[in-house]
């Protein structure tokens, strides 16, 4: 049975519980449909699912006090960053207030000289980035949406620089909590590494909301490199491209960045970015170290690709030819959807190890040549990371489930090959069932985490599993 | 009260219990006093402690029936690796079994393309590396101590190596867990990333043993790097020798090893090993990259050197010179505690933010100029982590009283700093009120964990925090 089939039907909020928020956040609570709407959908496919209330918190304290107010009424709470997510991860399935933490943008300090900085959870990634520039320094964990810092912890995202500069999982230092039974609490200090008790940090990163709401984020930065070399590379074959990264990471190279977009893709960002590359598998690339040091990368990785029948690097090696190459990247999940005009979005996500990479997504690739419903094919091809992006009719039930289908042969293929069923957008709605597939008994360890952390399943209940 | 003084009269194990175990384990069961006694000692200062049992198991089900015997007999289990640890992790404080993983040896699998493998948690990381090093590849993270893999793992330990290829809580991809009911889970797939619900395997680092066993391990690799060059520069003072690794690090030279050690122990490791180093306060770097990357590298740090009152790099390049100079870095520990025949060593453990890393080691080596116990400073100073070693008679009372205030005044300053009570010795008997100071509230939560996973606190009890 799925969350949303099991989902009882609710009372309305309390009138005296809502005479409380009220009281507390005024204009901030938002109970009209319209607001409530917009924090009931997803970008993804699944239906909308609204909460009772928005409301628009300001500060830790304003965390605390929702808590305290919405857990003896027990009304569920759902934490809400800029709704990029796309496995349902922040659908109020059981209604409740959805804590909208996107106003709270402090950037609350920066600590060039130990390469950290701590930003409240609404803080965006380009704000953040925009913020650090002058300073030579970057936060480089770019899942290609302007999610926030908060949701970027709580769902464990990754994306384009990952394979250089780790995920969310290594790119937070410490977070600040609001526990569902109240408390804040800060997971760790400062220091770059420590063995002092058990890793709440990374419990709480990736946990969806699910434990509590994360409210500041300490990151660790990284300064701009001196040399930046970005490129792009055609390939006559699939294998080939994905050959070359394999070999690449082998050796050591440090790649920045390095994606994988297939022919379809490569299609529909020509069409939706107005550019002119050619429509075969294609490699983005980017380098970063010393003038010397990038150098001799790109002559290594330049060999590579020609080995395995790439053709000439395209190179852009100024900033705006560089932001546009990257913006193109960014943009491929909306030209994917958008190949047709109205059709509803669905990214799929495996990653497997990359010694099983090229086999896997070949074997998708001829599943989706069977197929009826447009899709292209995308990734973090270094961390052995891609997906597959539907363009669906939203009106039709039978491309959904041919989408379901091919994405349920697509993960079960990432299992046999012990990878993941979803490397960096979570389990949310979408992957419940594919978590118990994936972790088996493990997952009824989290459980008891879970049941012992919020007992009363409040806090985004129905998220990657049922209790 | 602490831990030791709460320890109660215990009875002894049940006859039944003994039957049961001696069935199946027969002569790896061991009852006399000398076995117990060797589990009941740390390297530490810390009074012996001992079980009533120990049990060499060699597989993840002979784990599990220790569990399933002992549990519901409430008798407290507790994992031994290599006795390492120096922080008391291993002392069982309210008896029970001892169970020694040390013959659990089995390098499972090693994945080359994928540059990972899979080992038993008795594995050593010198055995691991002797496996690896025909294939070109090698596991990086180096305590000093050659300590179990397993260990390791529930140390969360980091050492030499941790500045560039990060610590224990990176290199795991994966664990295999006897848990305290008795279950087997894995944490993880294979794949390099993965969003798919709580990130149990860095719960399970760190854990020390209190939340289960670990009795398997997947770890990354990395290639074994096509340069390698080490070297040794002095330094008139301890600020320049701080601030050349801080000024490195911020320009992003990814220096593979940096570690310091300050006059006294200079003059220790000299002693020691039969060598004639200036004794001075000293770095021992080495850098990792392709010729080219690498010389860059070295050409960049010897300037920084240079200008903060560095003296010539004395470069080690031939493999045999480099085992000498770390061989002499790794029993560093060894000479300070040896600096007094017959003497018992004392390490403590603090990580700062690198900014506040000069000024930190320069206040506790003021206080260590006053003090009337031997001591050195030697650390990871890339991390920001560093240890003084006492040289403590272990028959005088007072010199363990002045040990432990001037820990106590190094813990307090790193604190104050932001720092981290253990930067990778865990927290095991002598951290527990620092762990509460460090993390207030936090520590609440990883109570409820710990009861949530562990309900009758018999998995390593009294570590980390007394229930």
């Amino acid at each position: 049975m799925s969350v949303l089939e099991a989902a009882p039907p609710r009372p309305p909020l309390p009138v005296t519980v809502v005479d409380e928020l009220r009281a507390l956040f005024g204009s901030r609570l938002h109970l009209g449909q319209a607001m409530r709407h917009q924090h009931g959908c997803s970008e993804a496919h699944f239906e909308p699912r609204l909460p009772d209330a928005v409301i628009f918190a300001h500060s830790t304290d304003e965390v605390v006090a929702i808590v305290q107010i919405c857990v003896p009424a027990s009304i569920p709470i759902i934490p809400f960053g800029a709704g990029t997510s796309i496995e349902g991860n922040t659908l109020p399935v059981r209604g409740g207030i959805s804590v909208d933490l996107s106003e709270m943008t402090e950037i609350v300090e920066v600590n060039a000289d130990d390469l950290d900085c701590t930003v409240q959870a609404g803080v965006r990634r380009e704000q953040l980035n925009e913020h650090l520039r002058n300073m030579g320094l970057f936060f480089p964990i770019d899942p290609g949406a302007n999610a926030t810092i908060g949701g970027m912890a709580a769902t464990r995202a990754s994306g384009t620089n990952a394979v250089r500069y780790g995920t969310m999982r290594e790119a937070v230092l410490s977070l600040k909590v609001v526990t569902p039974d109240g408390r804040v609490i800060r997971t760790a200090r400062r220091a770059r590494k420590s063995a002092a008790g058990f890793d709440l940090t990374r419990l709480y990163v990736g946990s969806e909301g699910t434990l509590g709401i994360i409210t500041e984020v300490t990151l660790r930065l990284f300064g701009i490199p001196e040399a930046i070399s970005s490129a792009v590379c055609s390939f006559e074959t699939l294998a080939g491209a994905v050959d070359t990264v394999v070999q690449s990471i082998q050796l050591g190279i440090p790649l920045a960045r390095v994606e994988i977009l297939d022919d379809v893709q490569m299609k529909a960002v020509n069409a939706w970015s107005n550019l002119d590359y050619p429509e075969l598998t294609t490699l983005f690339f980017e380098f970063h170290g010393s003038p010397t040091y990038v150098k001799e990368q790109v002559e290594t990785v330049s060999e590579l690709a020609a080995a395995n029948g790439g053709g000439e690097f395209r190179w852009s090696n100024l900033p705006e030819e560089r932001s546009k190459l990257w913006k193109a990247r960014h943009e491929a999940y909306y030209a994917a959807v958008n190949m047709r005009p109205g059709a509803t979005g669905w990214a799929t996500d495996v990653c497997v190890p990359i010694s099983r990479l090229a086999e896997c997504i070949s074997e998708t690739k001829q599943d989706l040549q069977k197929a009826s419903v447009p899709a292209t094919i995308l990734g973090h091809v270094g961390d052995g990371n891609f997906h597959v992006v539907f363009s669906l009719d939203p009106h039709s039930p039978d491309e959904l489930a041919e989408a379901g289908a091919i994405n349920a042969r697509l993960v079960r293929r990432a299992l046999l090959m012990d990878g993941t069923c979803t490397g960096e957008h979570g389990i949310g709605l979408g992957k419940q069932d594919w978590l118990v597939e994936e972790l088996g008994d493990a997952v009824e360890i989290m459980r008891t985490l879970k049941r012992a952390l919020d007992p009363h399943d409040l806090f985004n209940p129905g998220k990657i599993f049922a209790l």
